[in-house]
């Protein structure tokens, strides 16, 4: 094989915007082949858009089963993502799934299943792990630059959502519809990076999330989460849609320094030597260690989701290495889930998380939720 | 009276500072006439250090009874300021206590009633809210310039301390001898900023401390603290005396605005209009408020602890009001008091806080502390 041929399933703002990097060019071995979408007025638009090349289907199963695509792209509503890629491994056709992998760790687990019994690709759309500033802090600290890590501080709360928005659309910010809220549309990217970046997960979360904050919706869209690590190390997050004008920084405090990401900028603080050794050896009442303040070369910018796309392709074709295999779309998920689960037992939740306990939960504010979903996902596409 | 004439209760570090400020000429109307310390040698240094227009007494109660002074400065270990103040209302003299006003809620709070029935001036030396950057910040909040508050964030990690520290004073950092660690010793003034500054005291508190945290000691020396508020804010204090370097950057996020103070340098965003006017007539999903930066006059610098020396001295005098009154020491020991509580059970603590409980808490770390207090503190001084 010397080509992807690729189907999306969707087309709605991220997949008419996936297609376009597709049939840019700008892919090396990449062709967009086929879409679908349960909506008519969506294909028409797509087959005016595409021209003949590009077959248009009414579901996802007939486009997987079509014979015209290698590897799909699924950009539909949350809850379908893990549906549709189960699917789709069944077929042998690779998979490249929109953020968040789906709304609960029980269904994506299952996805992950799916997944390694096929042998097929399978990635997950984490643009932002093709940021080079996002990059640069996991390299650092994986190569142990500022030692242990110690403490993560993260206040992205420059998610602002007007009433307006969640008005535009009768799914939105409910438990029906999304499966949540900031957690799930807005901070899955953050939610992915905070264990990225620094190679962690917590052991323990406890976590405040409040509900229609400022604004008539039936989800959190303010949340403070506290998390605790086997070393000892602890971390908070810190988002919300109605902050204006909205922070968005993070701070990682290792044993030898300390690196502050904000406005899209990288501030690094390096100690002399790691704390604990000069804890050590220091006998002075009030010394601390010597503090080098790093300039970093400069970052490029980012390639975003053409990275992700490149990067994806170049797997299939060549057994490159994936930046954000699908796999590990579960781990940022359960971070969500655990969040959401902690504030509605108004407890410590503690990881790997409790599925069925979490599922049950979820499950009792779908059912009291004012969306009705239409039907489910096999039946819609 | 024309003249405040001082006494200081304790000659250690924060005292003999004190002293200097007084000695100095700098507090118009003030005059130091006596000081006590328990310590013989400290006793022997004074007399060379003030000369003969000094008394020195070996006990408070000595120096309270002389004639001598109209007014304290107690800088004596925590524990011991409201014995010590109640003693010197009990004879009529003003009170100008050292941060914490004590360690535990209900002892100062028998203090505070003291000094009401005294009729006497109560004052407690709160520094920091002589400091221009944090007066600015209270003007701001309170006068609605950022609108309702919603959100403060305060991460305050630049206390660090070595173990050496710790090991420079057997009370150092013991339940017995300090009542606590961080917010004990070091971010009483942080506490008290918090509550001060923003004119809110927390509804609710859920905190995690942890203790001896890379140091060899007992009492606490990480928290994060999440605390809830009856308008619905939240906030995030989080501290440290491990991590290096440290950050000390405080955010206050409001319905019409946001203030950043870090590295003393304040910065204000402000709104158009109020986020929730904007969002009530707002249209269009993706939009948001305009968001003015606002250059605010340059603060001059603080006058720090001869500035409260000042204005506690006027009080006397002439009746000025108190910009720190002592009756307010027992707010940020609220906080730490609840901080400390919620960790202790595991759970969300309300405001005002149960004294009982929380005393009897300290009382079993107390009992097993490595430190045996010597005596109390009458027989001390």
């Amino acid at each position: 094989m010397n080509q992807v041929r690729y189907g999306i399933i969707g087309i709605g703002n991220m997949g008419s915007g996936h297609a376009a990097i597709l049939t840019s060019g700008k892919i090396k071995g990449a062709v967009l082949t086929a879409v679908c979408d349960a909506f008519e007025s969506k294909r028409e638009w797509a087959k005016e858009q595409y021209g003949a090349g590009v077959a248009v289907f009414e579901n996802a199963t007939a486009m997987i089963g079509s014979g015209l695509v290698d590897a799909v792209v699924i950009a539909t509503p949350h809850y379908d993502h893990p549906t549709e890629a189960i699917a789709a491994f069944a077929q042998g056709v690779h998979v490249l799934v929109e953020k968040p992998a789906g709304v609960y760790v029980k269904q994506v687990r299952e996805m992950n299943e799916a997944a390694a019994k096929s042998g097929k690709t399978f990635g997950i759309m984490y643009n932002q792990r093709m940021n080079p500033l996002y990059q640069k802090l996991r390299d650092l600290i994986s190569t142990g630059e500022i030692g242990d890590v110690r403490r993560i501080n993260w206040i992205i709360t420059n998610w602002y959502r007007p009433q307006a928005y969640y008005d535009s659309g009768t799914w939105r910010a409910t438990w029906a519809g999304e499966g949540g809220g900031v957690l799930i549309n807005q901070c899955p990217h953050n939610l992915d990076l905070w264990q990225w970046t620094t190679g962690m997960m917590p052991t323990r979360v406890r976590a405040f999330c409040q509900f229609g904050k400022h604004r008539d919706i039936e989800v959190e869209n303010d949340v403070t989460a506290y998390a605790e690590y086997a070393n000892g190390a602890t971390a908070v997050f810190i988002t919300s849609t109605s902050d204006a004008p909205g922070t968005n920084r993070l701070e990682v405090t290792g044993s030898r320094g300390k690196i502050v990401i904000e406005d899209d900028r990288m501030t690094m603080y390096r100690l002399r030597e790691d704390e604990a050794d000069f804890n050590a050896r220091n006998t002075v009442p009030f010394a601390s260690p010597e503090v080098w303040k790093i300039e970093l070369p400069k970052a490029g910018p980012s390639p975003e989701h053409a990275g992700i796309l490149q990067n994806f392709t170049d797997a299939v074709l060549n057994g490159a290495p994936l930046v954000a295999p699908g796999e590990e779309g579960i781990l940022g998920l359960t971070l969500s889930n655990a969040i959401h689960l902690s504030t509605w037992l108004d407890d410590w939740v503690d990881l790997p998380l409790d599925e069925a306990v979490h599922e049950a939960e979820l499950n009792k504010r779908i059912a009291s939720s004012k969306f009705k979903r239409p039907q489910p996902a096999e039946a819609r596409n």
